[in-house]
């Protein structure tokens, strides 16, 4: 006996997804309950997977269970499939995901030159019938011929013009027969056969191209950008007609139970009488809002908001639902989970909870974090008066103001001035991956969702716009035009990735705010998540921001900004130059004295800003040459005064400087003198920083304030050099509360941040109170990638070509990098059982990395500001997707 | 009752070296066997260890011990410390491990005032008590109370110019008592207190300096240098004294059971009649050959001689053994181990085997392979006529021949021109790395053998030597001058790291040669030993080298030397130019079409060399832009020929090739586009590699010869880059095999050189038919070093600071590193439980390492030619030690 293929409505349900897709199943649910459904069948994802792993044979059995549900089918609603009157179907594919668009639909099916007649005949309208023969030729056409649509349309507009008539309904039944005509002709022409008037031929004909429609290129790409599993397949559903185009007491429409886009609690939707759905697509005529139908059709509105109302308290979610009236009798055709906002996810949750509809864990389960981002983003202030150039794909959120720039070089060039640039190119390829690193966002006007640019920018968090057609680049001319505008080097844009609007001028951002309802959802967050969440910050503004955010603590605060990197503090500068360009221990220890109070003053913003809260310090971590001039250029300048004859004692200055950029540039600066190294070589820079943290926990301990210090040591492969710089910290800070009188309570931890501390975690716990996972190196260091150069160069390649499913250094790699900080935390524990475990690589504010986080046992995760609530949600569901800790 | 700290030489035996040091068990020992010992007892090393702990305190019961084994003394030998006959005693140091010369000892105490005049009685010689006497306090004066040994000289020199004589045994013994008071005035000045009258006091005092003497500073830096552990602590022995310096019938001296040197079965050695040991260290009389001494003392010498084979015999090893002979009677000092050159050491435990001294296992336990090195490496001609300059210390061993260059930068340029040149400095510093990377070999006028030259060099494997006083460097006029000649730069010099050696002009090298014993040696090694070892061998010349060595295969042929890398072939760089500036596929497809006969001849030639072994090829692995000129050079020839109106057409071309360099170029290129990830991104390099491979094994399959070759895919972190290339590599061979006809048998299987690849090795084993563990990698991205910045920047700080004990890169750092190897091959072996499994870091040719490899269970190691024999006695000490696997 064969496997069951095929589940006729009434012996499905909800909880059949896999199988019977989410369409399938769901038509099943609403049968089961009782819904007015048009009977119907479905065949099993199964059946499409051994279909399309065999080469595209139908499995053993599968034909006679169709045959078998067909005669049931037949029973039902007392038609017959090619025979009188006539039993048409509808032909459509259903994934378990939802893949909107992405797969094919036929209607109609059933008919030909015979049954035609009978459809007439069963409807008492001729037009209608031959209506219908037309639009089902021309969909079997499309989607199983693999004819151009327009080439139907072409004929159907010639007769149309012929007819003197503009609307489609308004084409009279004789000119629909010569439609018919020339539409079959058209088949034998191109598809060089006859078209199909055996109804079994018809279906059995629809439901391979269903199945094969699975492996279509615009499903492939959509599997692609969502992250679908290819090997899921879709189920077909079989369906029997109905018609919302048989006259004003027909109609159809779409609606919602709650507002998708702001998640208020009302009926929202459209339909249009007189119609199928394909008509709404068309755009031809305007859909009515559903409270219209309340005084054009009152019965069947009742009927469709009690059903709509019961199939929100049935699934417990809001709703999409399709529906026809036929006649005055309403049919449903589809439910589903509704897509909404961001926004309106978190109010649905929030206000169901309040309706007792879901517990709180539900409701924190129904808001997707990664959707959550995009509202967490600085954005375009909604208030600002847009002049939108133009419009391309949205390929990376956030939103970007620069000047734009035609070449990576010169991007590169601005940027080291200091000047925020737009990068806009036709496409990027490795070639350009400086000039993406320099700009504060890209724009091009070629390419995908998964093209070099789009990839580049998610991988790097920065906004993007792709494919942005209307533009026209004069690369030679550095320059583009749009709608007889033109925008040249310079000249200041913005680009939002979340919408894909490229605009003129810098457009005003605003900092995100959170909603009262996301507020409240947060708080439930918290209530059930073990794991803590903290805070990047580097400035007193970030860690009020992280604050507001929820932040219980700073997990990570650079001190390389405080030394003037990145452009903050110019005037710190020539101070740290001079400390990096020492050649003793005393000159570097002036330069240092001077350093001090103004680390001293950074920590006290800090510390008060986090007031009562841990902040985790990380000791100095870059490579000293990062803080002096770049050296190609500098050997540039050198050679070019020597060639020209230039200044002889600016030409010697530059010479000594460039022999010390010289002695301190390395191949390989990731894996270079830096982090603890730093500290180990020069004691005095990291004795500084000591005591510019304990000096200002004193002073606010004075104050009355409370602070705790954690401080942490970067890049530790072996023990002793934690030991060290351990020692190194406690004799400042002993020396400091000698001095001051007073006491601050701290502790000393490390980054655990390359693969050599993950293996050797026992013998370094033993020297620290915390370890914080530096994913973003120890992504770099497992796997041998600089993240540099592998984004750029081979990465991208790597994504589009499925050889990783995910950038690493975006969402965290389990079964390497989280593999490696399973063994430290385990090695960490067994030496010190209440180590405190925290990551805050940036991998701490993506969900599914926090959920793995969860998961090992960590502490804390510690995000950007502004991924907090992102984090703060995360975990939440970690807990009870995998149980609290 | 308190813990035995003090042992008589009787109560002893040579097992307990670690408590009573080498020399004290050696006593006892030959105490034991009734040899004869002049009496005495050994305080422990416990003893000296509490006394260090504790501040210096002698433990509670030491004193009470030493005062009543004085006493059992006093009883064995008639006389009376302090009294009449006076006992005298030395007081020699006596560590664990040997530490030559590096300790102090003081003879004849418990003379003073009174007893110097028994002591004149006793031995009826007044001038020989006295001048006892005078050496006891000068020694004492020394060790004791630290005065500089040149005070004295000083004051005997001025005497003996008084009484007119030259040799010390000249000083009539009136003039020694005015010696001594000379002395004693001397210790009143300089030590602040009168020499100790009681020997009680002196003993004392004498124990304390001893043990104070195992943080001197020599000895420290001793420990340092040979790896001992600082916690060992020193024994101190305490002798009756005996007398060579009584009358031509008495004499002293050292002789070893076999020539040290060649390891010859010969009495060897030397002595002096009529005087002590000091004597014969100060060299003003020659000392005669031992076999001399069987005509001046026929019945001493046979004892000696009789003795000598006795210990022998005994301790079944080869004997450096101190004697003293007083008025004829023969008593032994000492006996240890005798050290011994490399090619001795061979010689001796291959004869002992023959002998039936001991079995074929200890005699491969008896040779260091470490100290083996020193023979195998490229060394000068021993025929050679050497114009010797000077001679500095032997820090880091190999010959060097080039250029004298005395600037890093310049080094480096001439390097990059292809010529070989020699760095000379004063010192170095992390600011010279990159000159010490360029050069063939150091030479530094300052520094010992742990400064930052001798580090450095040695963890490059390059010759060095350093602090040759007599070289005076003048880098302003940049050449050095010696003994009136001057080197200037360009001059050609030599440097031999084995001896310090520093020659004029080009001296011949010549390859190492196995004699016949070490041969033997190895062949049992072979026997006993379950590692397979292989060779890293890029060229048939190698290869056939690495055959004559015993490799059983290349575990490692790189290809890109093939490739024009490092110099060779320089004819084929323009080619290898052409495809990495290839714009398109199909250009690059161009070049390497050319580029396939090339390759092919290449493995044509290695695979023959290695007829009926295995080979592993690694595809390329190295950043294209290495085959590329350098950055900034081009960057600089560009500005210059801007700022000077250059030709345009040479200007544009270099402009081009600007702009590609730039593009490729790497922030980090050790974790950049490298290794598999060429392949994945240009599989048209990687294709036309596994032609060339099965290109040419067919053809040897076709002259009659067994080829098996390894294909080894290089940097894989994810099993799907070689799941991929895995399936190119067999498509290629696929469509040979096709083309000719012909099949070979090959396998595929990858490095091991991130750590990601260890910790997901399961998963990576089901596509590798073999790993093949790459250290030098590995141990970069495990610790997060880049060795090219590591060792200038930091390590070697980290090295002389004992962060780290061993320098990673020379030694496998076995708990980091070699903790990530054993989970590979714990996973790898779960997926595929016959994988092979093999090294080829430049760690399978180091002990330590190979040892390790045997323990985690390898199938192989591959190292270098020049170390293959190192490897095989490695691999069969490995096997003795921890069993075989």
């Amino acid at each position: 006996m064969s496997k069951k293929y095929v589940y006729l409505f009434q012996e499905g349900d909800a909880s059949q997804r896999q199988l019977l897709g989410g369409k399938g199943a769901n038509l099943a649910e609403m049968t089961r309950i009782g819904l007015p459904v048009p009977p119907g069948f479905t065949i099993t994802t199964e059946a499409c997977n051994e279909y399309l792993a065999s080469g595209k044979q139908f499995p053993a059995g599968l034909w006679e269970q169709v045959e078998e549900k067909l005669a049931e089918l037949e029973r039902q609603v007392g038609k017959r499939f090619g025979g009188r009157p006539p039993l048409l179907v509808s032909v459509r594919s259903g994934a378990p995901v939802s893949m909107p668009g992405m797969m094919d639909t036929i209607l109609n099916l059933g008919l030909n030159d015979t049954t035609v007649e009978y459809h007439a005949e069963a409807t008492g309208d001729p037009r209608f019938a031959w209506d219908c023969y037309r639009r089902f030729i021309q969909m079997f056409g499309n989607v199983v011929l693999g004819i151009a649509h327009h080439r139907f349309e072409e004929i159907f507009f010639e007769h149309k013009r012929r007819a003197g008539v503009e609307a489609d309904y308004q084409v009279p039944a004789e000119a629909l027969r010569r439609v018919v005509e020339d539409y079959k002709a058209l088949v034998r022409q191109e598809a060089g056969r006859e078209f199909p008037q055996e109804p079994r031929e018809q279906l059995r004909l629809a439901i391979q191209a269903v199945f094969e429609s699975w492996n279509n290129p615009r499903a492939i790409v959509y599997r692609q950008v969502n992250k679908i599993p290819d090997d899921l397949g879709t189920a077909v559903n079989v369906q029997s007609m109905v018609f919302g185009n048989m006259g004003m007491d027909s109609g159809t429409g779409v609606v919602f139970t709650r507002n998708p886009s702001t998640g208020a609690k009302e009926f929202y939707g459209e339909y249009l009488l007189n119609a199928q759905g394909e008509d709404v697509v068309a755009g031809i005529r305007t859909p009515q809002p559903v409270a219209v139908l309340e005084r054009e059709l009152p019965a069947a509105y009742d009927q469709l908001y009690r059903v709509c109302h019961l199939l929100e308290q049935h699934f417990k979610e809001m709703q999409d639902i399709e529906f026809t009236i036929e006649r005055g009798k309403l049919y449903m055709l589809q439910c589903r989970t509704g897509k909404r906002t961001a926004q309106a996810a978190i109010k649905i949750a929030v206000d169901m909870v309040h309706e007792g509809l879901i517990t709180r864990e539900e409701a924190l389960l129904r808001v997707e974090p990664a959707q959550v981002e995009k509202i967490l983003y600085r954005s375009v202030d909604p208030n600002a008066q847009l002049d939108v150039l133009a419009t391309g794909l949205p390929a990376s959120p956030g939103a970007a103001v620069g000047e734009a720039v035609f070449d990576p070089d010169r991007a590169e060039q601005l940027a080291r001035e200091g000047r925020r640039v737009i990068l806009v190119r036709p496409e990027t390829t490795p070639d350009d991956i400086h000039g993406i690193v320099a700009a504060q966002g890209v724009l091009t006007s070629r390419g995908g969702m998964t093209s070099h640019a789009a990839i580049v920018a998610r991988g790097m968090g920065k906004p993007a716009v792709v494919g942005c057609e209307a533009i026209r680049i004069d690369l030679a001319g550095r320059s583009f035009s749009v709608n007889g505008r033109t925008v040249r080097e310079g000249d200041v844009i913005s680009l939002d990735g979340g919408t894909g609007n490229v605009m003129w001028g810098a457009v005003p951002l605003v900092d995100p705010e959170l909603s009262p309802e996301f507020r409240e959802l947060l708080a439930w967050a918290d209530e059930v998540r073990t794991l803590g969440v903290r805070a990047n910050a580097d400035t007193p503004v970030d860690a009020q921001k992280a604050r507001e955010f929820g932040a219980e603590g700073i997990g990570l605060c650079r001190t390389e900004h405080m030394f003037g990197q990145g452009g903050y503090h110019p005037e710190r500068m020539p101070v740290v130059q001079e400390m990096v360009l020492a050649e003793t221990a005393e000159e570097r220890r002036a330069a240092l004295d001077k350093l001090l109070p103004m680390q001293r003053e950074d920590f006290y913003g800090i510390f008060k800003a986090m007031e009562g809260l841990p902040v985790t310090i990380r000791l100095l971590d870059p490579p000293l040459h990062e803080f002096l001039p770049h050296q190609e250029q500098l050997a540039v300048e050198v050679a070019v005064l020597r060639a020209t004859g230039g200044d002889p004692a600016q030409l010697e200055q530059k010479e000594r400087l460039l022999r010390k950029v010289r002695a301190l540039a390395e191949m390989n600066p990731m894996l270079g003198f830096r982090g603890c190294r730093l500290g180990m070589i020069f004691p005095e820079i990291y004795e500084m920083q000591a005591r510019a943290i304990f000096e200002a926990a004193v002073q606010l301990v004075r104050e009355g304030l409370r602070v705790e210090p954690e401080v942490m040591i970067p890049l530790v492969s072996h023990v002793e050099e934690l030991r060290r710089m351990r020692q190194l910290v406690e004799k400042t800070a002993e020396a400091v509360f000698a001095e001051t009188g007073v006491r601050v309570r701290y502790t000393v931890g490390t980054m655990i941040e390359v693969p050599r501390a993950c293996v050797t975690a026992d013998e370094i716990a033993a020297e620290a109170e915390f370890f914080s996972f530096g994913t973003n190196d120890l992504t770099q260091t497992a796997f041998g990638f600089s993240r540099d150069d592998a984004e750029g160069k081979f990465l991208a390649a790597y994504l589009q070509q499925k050889v990783l499913r995910e950038n690493p250094f975006v969402a965290l790699d389990q079964p390497g990098v989280g593999r490696l900080m399973e063994i430290a935390v385990e090695l960490g524990r067994k030496t010190r059982p209440d180590i405190k475990l925290g990551i805050c690589g940036e991998h701490g504010g993506e969900p599914s990395s926090v959920d793995f986080c969860h998961r090992a046992g960590l502490t804390y995760v510690s995000a950007s500001p502004l991924r907090v609530p992102i984090a703060r949600l995360a975990a939440a569901q970690a807990a009870i997707r995998h149980g609290r800790r």
